[in-house]
């Protein structure tokens, strides 16, 4: 197998997602630094469209952003108990704060360190403490809340099994900090937070999710309760794509977040935490991609249209091209984002292979025949590439952009009737077994689970599969628990996870 | 005192500077982390701002974002000889990858550092070499060239004497790095960017800035040859704005980046970077900010209207803040970002300070009576606060917009003659010592310098003035140097800086 060749889904899933993010240029390992990675430009510009819509909603819930210090002092850390032992086995630490250059005989320059510092910090794994602390210094007063943060940056957890996109030592991401007067309103704030994921995840992304809650295992470290969007890979497996925490009252006392309320008495104040990073790109990748490499929604690729003359003489190549210009230009006009790909010496085909595997929605070839005739071919990512239809030149712009809205819906529904042949409820351990991953093709199983630790501890260790999450939505009925029998207020979702 | 009151800028600059970042709300200093910075939402936002500006022009000239990680192996720092002793000073360094939650008898949390690393990182404070590191992965032949990459991130570097924006061990900004067949195309990219960044500083910041090149002794440790845009404050110091380095090949051949050129024949690449920080918010205040707070150009202001209105009974707010909400409705449409300040139990006096400190372009005033005649009261934040016009309602959002674009103007026309005021010519030493700081009220000087180091660092020892740059632009007439009276082919610009 050539090097350029992508790897079928069925033949080894893993496999084929890394061939889809090399092939389509996304990303690569930084091997030189220990489970870090390279977000290349086509993956970087598909994250700048997911943070574009991501941070419109997160402004338009009435959130301001900010940016925090990366590092975090050791002690600080320390001040939530649980939070703490959550994040500590994963903390890059700084210890000294210079090198010394020092010139050997050879004239070689060998580096050592120097400065120790006091008080060792740590590369901000989350920023829940740094930012409890600032919290306590604003607010005061029930005046000053609620107080809505969100900060765009850069998170290191020195993760030992990685894998691009999906877990990476250092990742991108967004993380919203809110403080809040009473109960009631976080938890509204993490409802509205959890439907903002949930929102750009099927309108934006076109992956369908499930809003649930966490068990008390898989909460966040300092969580009162955590809740989350689940969404369904191609492979049957959960990814978790995006979460949102009610903090209690936790890190306010941990950090003594106080205000006077309006009787004049002082409380701790209620906070919330939501995040979503990079791994919405494998998200992204696991939900549409084929064989053939990546396929993009329209709504986040940075190329929807690539235009790639056909031609024999020079004398075809001018008319053709002219005529793809035009269709450029009018593409521009009606807001497509497009490409003509006039480049010299490759061959229509090669330059298929290219756009196909970088997932751009639309390409369209035009030749001298097409020229003459007035229209262009048509070639969608999300069909069969055999698949072609012809369209009049004049007003293509319009088709394309209609085209494009299709194309969104389609994805959405596609995956959604993935995710509906996937989904099977089972009633006894023996059909969880069996409905799990029969013959590599992973299902969501719903099943009644008697709502104990040792019940879903039992169920891991024996099948792989944890509780996604407790759904928010969809039928309520009581039952029996799958493992034990005991009574079960609703089923609750398990799948193998990334 | 009281405590938010501003100190004048004739009193005490640097407590002005202060005083006008506290009262604007744009940040404050970490003080549990060394030297870095928390950047309040009304400092992110103008950020934000400056970055969709900057980075629309940088893409428009050809260049893509991506990302590299934070991360740098200790050995990469090595291999460019002068870069390691420009940057080891100041590098804070990772040497371990966790930590241990030890529970002591008392039930208290202690940590200790575990996991020490084979090899130690440090936060990059630049990212020249891992860059460099997969340039050498990624160019193979003069296809792959230009490769044209940008990158918005945080970098530290352990400052000693720190000081809100203009110098941080944490900040942010943006570096681009590109790499070019010939030295010819580099240079011309080098040349680019600095007018990227001219444009950015004048038509968007509204700050006058001089291009120029460095001197030997002031230029980036690697680099060949360093240029800069140098803006004047209004104490008359100079600000270093924006860089843009020729590396030669220098970074080419410690990283092995080579190509095979038209030719045939293997070379080493010609790179280039360049950068732009948070320290332009810094230069931004100490351009237009007065006694009263801060002033914004319209370009850059999160909010560039307010509506505060005015009165005594019920009934009277419900009537002006119908014709507020109406007007904001209308600023709207017309695309200005606009507030209406119904905010409870504050008074219109203390809205007004409060807005005005936070340096909002025009704040708007309207009263029963003005709604009885239609009109509204305008106050512009770059004039005489004394200073007010009445505005016919019907048609405000048309000519407030017009009055933005006047105002943007006229901070740049006004910063512009401020600075031709400061700039005097000297052709004598005595001249040039009288000249530097008169009175508290610095000076940009052209003076003649016979070009050797020896000179520099003597006038800088004597004066504290270095060489800001030796301008690009304007007179080039030869002459004497200023200290030694050796020839000189043409004068260069001096002056205490930040």
């Amino acid at each position: 197998m050539s090097s350029d060749a992508i790897t079928s889904r069925e033949k080894d899933f893993a496999k084929w997602y890394q061939d889809v993010i090399r092939q389509g240029d996304l990303a690569e390992p930084a091997e030189v630094v220990r489970g870090c990675m390279v977000i290349k430009p086509h993956g970087y510009a598909i994250w700048e469209k997911i943070q574009a819509e991501m941070d419109r909603r997160i402004k338009a819930t009435g959130h301001k952003n900010a940016y925090f210090p990366l590092l975090i002092p050791l002690s600080f850390l320390a001040k939530e108990a649980s939070h703490v032992e959550g994040f500590a086995m994963e903390c890059a630490v700084v210890t000294h704060s210079g090198l010394k250059a020092v010139r050997g005989p050879d004239g070689k320059v060998e580096i050592e360190v120097k400065n120790e510092l006091e008080e060792p910090y740590v590369i901000r794994p989350t920023s829940e403490t740094i930012i409890g602390h600032y919290f306590a210094k604003w607010i005061q007063s029930h005046r000053d809340l609620p107080m809505l943060i969100n900060q765009w940056c850069n998170i290191m957890r020195w993760e030992m099994r990685t894998r691009l996109f999906l877990r990476t030592s250092e990742f991108l991401w967004q993380e919203g900090h809110t403080a809040h007067a009473t109960h009631e309103e976080s938890l509204e704030e993490v409802h509205r937070m959890l439907n903002v994921y949930a929102d750009v995840a099927e309108n934006v992304m076109a992956m369908p999710v499930i809003r649930g809650k966490k068990t008390d295992s898989e909460k966040f470290a300092g969580a009162v309760s955590s809740f989350c969007i689940e969404a369904m890979m191609q492979d049957g497996k959960a990814l978790q794509a995006g979460t949102s925490h009610d903090l209690g009252q936790n890190f306010g006392r941990a950090f003594d977040v106080k205000f006077q309320n309006k009787a004049g008495e002082i409380e701790y104040v209620w906070q919330t935490s939501w995040g979503a990073t990079t791994r919405l790109i494998g998200g992204l990748i696991m939900t549409h991609s084929d064989d053939a490499g990546l396929v993009l929604p329209p709504l986040l690729a940075p190329i929807q249209v690539v235009i790639i003359p056909i031609f024999k003489s020079d004398e075809e190549h001018a008319k053709v091209v002219e005529a793809g210009h035009k269709l450029r230009r009018e593409c521009e006009e009606a807001g497509l984002s497009v490409v003509l790909d006039d480049r010299d010496g490759m061959r229509p085909g090669a330059k298929h292979f290219d756009w196909e595997q970088k997932g751009v929605p639309v390409r369209i070839e035009i030749g001298p025949r097409d020229v003459a005739a007035g229209s262009c071919v048509v070639k969608r990512r999300d069909k069969d590439p055999k698949e072609k239809s012809s369209l009049p030149l004049t007003g293509a712009a319009t088709v394309l952009k209609t085209l494009m809205s299709e194309m969104q819906t389609s994805l959405l529904e596609r995956a959604r009737a993935f995710r509906a042949s996937r989904m099977v409820q089972v009633d006894t351990f023996d059909q969880f077994k069996q409905a799990l991953d029969p013959g590599g093709k992973g299902n969501f199983l719903l099943a009644h689970w008697d709502g104990t630790p040792e019940t879903e501890k039992k169920i891991k260790d024996e099948t792989k599969a944890t509780i996604r999450c407790i759904p928010l939505e969809g039928e309520n009925e009581p039952g029996r628990c799958v493992l034990t029998g005991r009574p079960s207020a609703q089923r609750v979702i398990f799948a193998q996870a990334y």
